[in-house]
């Protein structure tokens, strides 16, 4: 259903009349926190556990984006990863293929792939729309949590569990960001990587003076999303009976 | 084999030697960032990988113990719980039927125990041996991260994936600790939570005057299990040939 083009506050208060006290309220509360102005890229995922409980940890900070490149074509994510907290944040996807690729001839699996235009596409994307790229690595000169700065909107890149990040994502990234490590081990789970680095950085961001905020017009089109996720297929009739009653 | 007694520092120095200048160079530069100031307890964890990455998270935080209550005797965490990160950590397992309980009664698998003897124990321990035990819970009076004082030894204390934390380690905590939520979703996946409270809290300890790092005492003994690992069962030959030269 396509987002309508007008009174969108009437539609609102229209379908909220159908949906509990209790959750509108927790659909409010949930908007206040929401933010566009940091994101992250997923790259090339193999664990759908993984990527399940790092979107779950994308909503519990307020973060609405979640970024996923698929350059393995052969490894389909796509059924998992959607689960549960898919409802109430934007994945976008890019995969091997979308671009126009000829993927026929990728053997996947474990190999790796020469290129990645799913990265490509998704890098290409966030810079768009105003992204510095921070690429997440063991670079002993990458900034620490506490470097990163708050002045301009954020895209985390998170590689996956086996090599990490693509050697074209950590080229072509803006900048590099270290997660403090005191032990033994390499690296930490993709889930810890992720839930690290928003809890630091949406910390920070509260308290920080930059536009943070979704705008009115972005907080009034995901309450509709989510009113409609709610209502469930009877929203269909509820809006056709709205805009009925506007042309009476 | 036990602890000797006596000239430690000669016998690291010993087997020293054998050990390569890179990794004993790790040994100690991970020495410096350990801690016993901050400790934590998973009660009942049923998820083989969530218990990996949490002791993955504890040894890259600088996180010495970990301590494991095993209410539910029929699911054994054990086998899987101990994989990779275990080797440098100090692992405090409680069990029911450690104490001297009668577990046969217990039918276990999805019903939670009426009782909790495995907590009921290590929180005992952890109380006796200095700690602040700080709940994980959704309650909204909790402390948040910023809450949490640095002046005494703090053990957090965190539920499973399905139930939380039990009736019995809420109601004995000293203190409930709220993790930040501000989206649907209502908890964290638990190698998610114990990572976003190391995160911070190990964090702030790092900046705190406060006496976390480990005494040259415990350091010595550390780093002559930690040596001990690296040789393998050479050690015992090793140690035995030490111990000879000293008494010639």
């Amino acid at each position: 259903m396509p987002e309508p083009q007008a009174p969108l506050p009437e539609l609102l208060d229209f379908l909220g009349q159908f949906i509990t006290e209790h959750k509108r309220q927790k659909i409010a509360a949930v908007l206040r926190w929401r933010t566009r102005y940091v994101t992250f890229l997923l790259e090339d995922i193999y664990q759908p556990q993984n990527a399940s409980a790092t979107l779950r940890t994308a909503d519990a900070f307020g973060v609405q984006d979640v970024y996923i490149a698929e350059n393995w074509n052969a490894y389909k994510v796509n059924p998992d990863v959607t689960l549960g907290a898919h409802k109430w944040l934007d994945l976008h996807r890019f995969r091997r293929g979308d671009a126009g690729e000829d993927d026929a001839a990728l053997d996947a699996q474990h190999n790796p792939p020469a290129d990645y235009p799913a990265t490509a596409e998704a890098l290409a994307t966030l810079r768009r729309r105003g992204y510095l790229l921070v690429a997440t690595s063991p670079h002993s000169d990458a900034w620490s949590l506490d470097d990163v700065p708050l002045t301009q909107p954020l895209a985390f890149l998170f590689g996956n569990e086996r090599e990490g990040l693509s050697p074209y994502a950590l080229a072509h990234a803006d900048a590099h960001l270290r997660l403090p490590m005191f032990g033994f081990a390499e690296s930490f789970n993709i889930s810890v990587s992720v839930a690290i680095t928003l809890s630091h950085i949406i910390h920070a961001l509260h308290q920080a003076d930059v536009p943070w905020r979704l705008s009115p017009e972005e907080q009034a089109a995901l309450t509709l999303r989510w009113y409609r996720r709610v209502l469930g297929t009877h929203h269909q009739a509820l809006e056709r009976a709205f805009f009925r009653r506007l042309t009476e």
